[in-house]
């Protein structure tokens, strides 16, 4: 096995991490999160976490009340009312994205909505952590993280919005700005396609379970949906976390990214400085900013 | 089905575009592409066209002899030497690389040599066609297409290289800047590792059948190598199309990207004009304009 980008692997569990002296200067984000305390993260919120669970296996998203209100609590009110188990992911697009839900519109939303008014982007607010990237990005005035989620602001820093990355979970619509409302959700599976930003309602990330999306059949149809009806990709249930008993829960943490660690993460990703690495860039663009996750080691489900 | 995106399909065969008036100004790289002449495309070299043969199908990949002379020169030793038969994709990594070869070092490389000198980065000459992206960078002072091939240039306009994007076929290295050559191959099936550029030799891009390498099982070893050997994905054969009978070579065209279409092209895309979408983003990072490939209409085997 060549050594071939050996220190790019995104670390999922703690566990995996290889020792390291303590007075070591960290040179891989493995290393770095070696280092890390227990508040440089952060444990999901149940009421904002959703577990789409497929035969394969379970995706866990974080949902973004802060950026889109409506659409997740429309989406967890779908959810809740059992809207999305036994329908299907619909279409998988190589290199853009997968999407499940309704797409004929005929399955009843019981009391949740069908349609809203977009939230494409919010007013700028005092509450709104904002970790600036300090590479400028091209799409936006300027780029960084909220609460764990990519996302930029324009250049009068009064908007803001989430940006589309991998892993990002969108709300689907029709020409109409305002005819998403969570029937139709999709998630990011290849190169960050930014156009999209301010077009179309961000609700979350995936923080768990991406290989399960990404690792899916494309769709030989127009867009890539699926053709034939058996071929769609079964959703046994879409649950809020906080439905679930405690012991059925995954104890996710994500790392925060509103700490010096953090920061420290950046740059070390800006400039790698492991022996792999000759030429370092000197520059990340915002989606290749990694943004780890774990299984809580506390927790008794750990 | 929401038209969410619906211009954003990447077409592979002109037979998929729906109808357009010949007068109408083309707002979608669908109708552009109805207005394409045959001048417009290229067919590929089948002495530099890879065909790697899966059991689920064939990936075709074109070389960049003009980039990395020696490590095309030897990949293709290694195919006509059928070094890579009956190998194995290996690792793949979510939103990162699928890698095959042998990484045991073991199979013996027959007349192609094992290692060569890196080719990172070569001299830019009047005879590399730059078609120059309009949008800045921030992983080089400017980028653009070269043949086909997404490319960049130093500051000083004297070196160039290929980038980092979905598809790109890479040489796999150990920490040793000259201890590739062939044997391990790798292509991007995730967001662009842009910070691979420079580090690493180039050797072309897959133009065909991604999905193929990109819907593979992820591997749960470390850098998402496959624990166990049965998981590798059988490489039935690496054939140059050359070495085939013409009856059995696939007649791939790519749209040039030197022209004057293909500059409308990056325009459309930079700044979308259909119905969908409500906000332009008036920019295009490299690795998001597409590239197109079809089936030439002409040919027999079409």
């Amino acid at each position: 096995m060549t050594a071939f980008a050996r220190s790019l692997a995104v670390l999922w569990c703690s566990a995996s991490l290889s020792a390291v002296a303590a007075d070591a200067t960290p040179r891989t984000m493995g290393e770095l999160l070696e280092r890390s305390a227990a508040g440089d993260w952060r444990a999901l919120d149940p009421e904002n976490t959703l577990y789409l669970q497929l035969d394969t296996g379970r995706v866990i998203i974080e949902l973004a009340p802060a950026f889109a209100p409506r659409h997740v609590a429309n989406i967890k009110a779908l959810a809740r009312g059992h809207y999305y188990d036994d329908l299907a992911i619909e279409r998988v697009q190589d290199n853009f994205v997968a999407q499940w839900g309704d797409s004929t519109g005929k399955k009843p939303v019981g009391a949740a909505a069908r349609t809203l008014p977009a939230e494409f982007t919010r007013a700028v607010s005092p509450s709104l952590p904002f970790t600036v990237l300090p590479d400028r990005d091209g799409y936006a005035a300027s780029v960084g993280f909220t609460d764990g989620m990519p996302a930029a602001r324009d250049a009068s820093g009064t908007r803001t919005w989430l940006a589309h990355c991998y892993g990002t979970l969108g709300v689907g619509r029709d020409l109409d700005v305002d005819s998403g409302g969570g029937t139709e959700l999709y998630v990011v599976i290849g190169h960050a396609p930014r156009q999209l930003d301010r077009n179309i309602t961000v609700a979350g990330r995936v923080v768990r379970g991406m290989e399960l999306l990404a690792s899916l059949p494309r769709g030989t149809g127009a867009l890539g949906f699926y053709e034939k009806p058996h071929e769609g990709v079964r959703i046994r249930s879409v649950r809020v976390a906080a439905d679930l008993p405690p012991a059925e829960r995954v104890p996710v943490e994500v790392l925060r990214t509103d700490t010096p660690l953090f920061t420290q993460l950046v740059e070390l990703r800006r400039n790698r400085a492991d022996d792999w690495y000759k030429q370092p860039a000197g520059y990340i663009d915002l989606c290749s900013v990694p943004l780890p996750a774990r299984i809580s080691a506390t927790s008794p489900a750990g």
